[in-house]
């Protein structure tokens, strides 16, 4: 099969044909995987870009420990052959080859087959209203809605929480712009930032009930809608955003780190947590253990997709790339293609 | 009556008499409090120095909003009459003029008397084996054992948790000594640092696996017995602390910080935090709302209070002074006194 590795991983295999795509990403041709007890093999249809990928691409951030060395998190596409037992478990019943299926990977999702743990793997929801096909538009779905899942219910406690608010930087971007519709839908005050005033505009369109340009001062803007800041932060900045999403934390708020665009270090005033009795957690959704992957993911399947069906949290995709453009599509969310895409960038691998 | 206040906060008052005890600390004479509906008025016998109104004393950390500016976080003594609704309160019929208990107080316990929340009062305990009045005793528990609760159970999750990892920072000061048998005692790997060698043989003694010389490499010695890392960390550093502790948490770690001795401000690796999906949250007693109070005090009576009269949790009792010998108890506590003194420094009121 065809699959998409980082140049700094080409050790890890040993293929029978290879095209480099660009000076981080080659298509290799590998035997195809076979499901192990207990896991599902799909026929990938389409694959998303993650800020991860970029990452793992330049070689700076290797796969978990066990993962396949092929990029990619997420995939959507139809069962093709399922491990030995998963015919008999009960939990798997609609997990047969021929059905469409979607999944949250480890890694290896660009590749045109792709195996994982069947508590992994998730129906297809239908998307009301969208023009794009089902497996299209559930891209923008999977990573993001676990992802916002985590942040906003497994450490916010947000789902059947009172009233609070919650501010998401990089509301315009994947996980943003699901993790505002999600925390609006359980009922809070959600505020954004996001870097011009055209996707400000779509943030609010989202739900949000402001949406701040991060290239102005965010943080006196928030603070005349709550004077005492807010509950839940989403950052993807981490160390150059900790000063003042420290500041802009409630009492007893949650600080939740996701990415490290503003690199891995800055300075915490830690009597300032102190005096708020407040919490900073960096978590990202890859390395999680897979118990709590399959936890998300089982919320995923019966919390949030009820949420999609009926209309009431929309994907956001920003472009459509096909397989062999995937160096273009890491130019795009790296914002080195010069273009202004809002949303998921998907690649339709078959 | 008789009330010991910082002198920044004399203004605060107008007192019949005052004299200073030093440069920071007088002794007042002001009216004794009368108990608002659902409080208890404590005739003081004793109270105890926290790092806290080391602070405050200089100025540097005011009482929460709406409390006394009479210092002092705990006490000991005799209910000495009750607010209007406590007589018909069935979760009070304990409370009763003349019977002794001790209070976990927002400020006020350097008095002659207190009014505190009902909510906020325990019984005192019988502990078998000291040779200390039992008012005095308890002052070793109820701040002590109250912010240990609230590290290791409220946000460790250790009270009925599998076996876990636990290191303690200042672990034979007064909250240390009684977090170490605590975590022990509900089966915990515990590790505590001190700062010179019969202090960590006396942490040992309270039932740590080892006790580290922080003066040492304590990191690289705590790596030979927790190769990944320790499950949660209790610290009093602050900002000097944040790397060490950092790189010392295991996948999925807390690190509470629960005082600034190193400052409070430090460099935060949020990468390292983000490679372990770990949390740092800084907490103080003194600022929780009061439901989370009520709820400690209540665990503190149900769950800690039993280990102590069956002689599992031994208060650490390391000086008795007299209530004009306060500027001294607070020279002890800050290490001005020349005097090594292990545990906690108490105050024989009446």
């Amino acid at each position: 099969m065809k699959a998409i590795i980082s140049v700094h991983d080409r050790d890890q295999f040993d293929p029978t044909a290879e095209t480099a795509l660009s000076d981080r990403l080659m298509m290799v041709e590998i035997p195809t995987p076979q499901p192990r007890p207990g896991e599902v093999r799909i026929k990938v249809s389409a694959t998303a870009i993650n800020p991860a990928d970029i990452l793992q691409a330049k070689g700076a951030y290797p796969p978990p420990k066990g993962a396949s060395y092929v990029l990619g998190l997420e995939c959507s596409g139809t069962i093709d052959a399922v491990g030995s037992d998963i015919a008999t478990d009960p939990d798997f019943s609609w997990i047969q080859e021929g059905v469409p299926a979607c999944a949250l990977l480890s890694a290896g999702g660009y590749a045109e087959y792709v195996c994982v743990d069947a508590r992994q793997v998730l129906p297809i929801p239908k998307v009301p209203g969208s023009e794009l096909a089902p497996e299209i538009a559930v891209m923008g779905l999977i990573e993001s809605a676990a992802a916002s899942w985590m942040v906003l219910e497994t450490i916010g406690g947000l789902a059947n929480a009172p009233e609070s608010s919650v501010l998401i930087h990089g509301a315009s971007g994947g996980v943003g712009s699901i993790a505002v519709q999600l925390a609006r839908e359980w009922g809070h005050r959600v505020y954004g930032t996001a870097g011009a005033p055209d996707r400000c505009y779509r943030v609010e369109q989202l739900g949000a009930n402001t949406c701040f340009n991060y290239h102005d001062d965010w943080y006196t803007a928030l603070k005349k809608h709550e004077r005492r800041g807010v509950d839940v932060i989403m950052d993807v900045l981490g160390g150059s955003g900790l000063k003042t999403n420290v500041r802009a934390l409630k009492r007893y708020g949650h600080l939740v780190v996701l990415g490290l665009l503003g690199g891995p270090k800055g300075e915490l005033n830690v009597g300032r947590l102190l005096s708020k009795n407040a919490s900073i957690t960096a978590q990202t959704l890859r390395s999680q253990v897979p118990q709590k992957k399959f936890a998300i993911v089982d919320h995923l399947r019966h919390d949030v997709w009820p949420l999609v069906e009926s209309g009431k949290i929309q994907p956001v995709i920003g472009k459509v790339l096909p397989f062999d453009s995937i160096a273009n599509a890491h130019a795009v969310v790296s914002g080195k293609a010069g273009e202004d895409v809002l949303g998921k960038v998907v690649i339709r691998v078959s």
